[in-house]
């Protein structure tokens, strides 16, 4: 902190906005209000090509933004890409101070899974920091498979691929329903697993949720060996909930 | 189906557009959209006094629509209505019929333990009838505790906390995070159970979470006996995510 900007600024606060699944609709009043009124926009970005996260908001935008982009290297090794984050939060902490506000872009919600966990970490302690909840991945594949996907008294559980056979499968013998997230290369082990626990009729893969190239067929018709990263298989133990 | 009628109109479509968790403003622009088109609105009421759903969006409307107000009874013995949505889905279904859409609203998201559930399954296989996802309570609440549910390769569950002591326990004891909702008058039963599993100190509760008369605090500190339907107990294993 400087003492001698804290007299002279009222510093700026950080807005971690959920710009929800894809569909540029889909971003809530607020989170673009938020955008529109702040002076510098922050998202992540690929470390070549286009950032999805500004493509989405990019019909709303007007040119105003002093933008900063964060290059995530998509090496496995170093993910979750610290030296990034730690850039990005001097960055960010100089416009805060300078009496800036920024408004940081997040696909689908910035709390349950999101990218935006990671500066927030870093900026809480320090600066004012909001977040915007945001439409979550999990519901727009429920509305991409069509079928209610929780109802009355059902355990929904959100299970990342990434955990091996076992885990996978405890967390998915315990639960009434399902969001298999992360999939990408582990799709084939967890067809294994809901094969195993005789779930694969009762399983529906959705890939891109509310973006153009949207898919949504039951996973047992799905023939692919991996996934996108933004794709999801959705559980619904009781064939579809509104039986 | 009449088929007097197929000829004449084409039939209305139904959409269930989650509206968000109570904030006017955390409704999404495709929402919104979907509402001000349609000239039928239905939502959801307690038997007596006002619609909460309506509510919520009434700032957004022009006085155009046709209105469906369902009331529901809260006779436990009789949730979860089916004669009021029996009812609804034949009003519903008259305007379809003739032709004309009919916009319906649910509080959060209409998959994700929404009401609209129940509509969908009794129209569904008669008519048209699509989702608009919406901001769920779980992640509205997430940013009212300030702090992430979920990150990385965390398990996150959400648990009605209507469920036995029994089985509240064995849920949270597996996942990393965990949302337990429907807290109501269950509040001293999942109290005692996040006490037997030392994870009190893990616990977070969260009352009408974006509205006015928001409350957020440790559950530590929370001396009610019991809570309101719109409550939610947040549990973060980790301490706060982002440590």
């Amino acid at each position: 902190m400087n003492a001698q900007h804290e007299q002279a600024v009222t510093p700026g606060v950080l807005t971690g906005i959920g710009i929800g699944p894809g569909d540029p609709e889909l971003i809530t009043l607020k989170g673009l209000k938020a955008i529109q009124s702040a002076p510098v926009l922050a998202y992540p970005a690929p470390e070549q090509g286009e950032s999805l996260a500004r493509q989405i908001v990019a019909p709303h935008l007007d040119g105003h933004h002093i933008e900063i982009c964060m290059r995530m290297p998509m090496v496995t090794a170093r993910f979750p890409a610290r030296e990034v984050y730690d850039w990005a939060a001097v960055e960010i902490a100089t416009h805060l101070d300078a009496g800036r506000d920024v408004a940081c872009l997040c696909e689908g919600d910035p709390f349950v899974y999101g990218s935006f966990s990671f500066l927030f970490a870093r900026l809480v302690e320090t600066h004012s920091v909001n977040v915007i909840p945001g439409v979550s991945s999990i519901t727009a594949c429920a509305a991409a498979v069509s079928a209610p996907l929780a109802t009355r008294n059902d355990v929904l559980s959100l299970v990342p691929a990434t955990l091996d056979e076992t885990a996978l499968a405890s967390h998915l013998e315990l639960v009434d329903a399902a969001a298999v997230i992360k999939v990408g290369r582990h799709l084939g082990k967890v067809r294994a697993v809901l094969e195993g626990l005789g779930l694969t009729q009762h399983a529906h893969y959705v890939e891109r949720a509310t973006m153009s190239a949207q898919r949504s067929l039951p996973l047992a018709e799905f023939s692919g060996e991996s996934a996108p990263y933004f794709s999801m298989i959705l559980v619904h133990k009781r064939g579809l909930a509104w039986n």
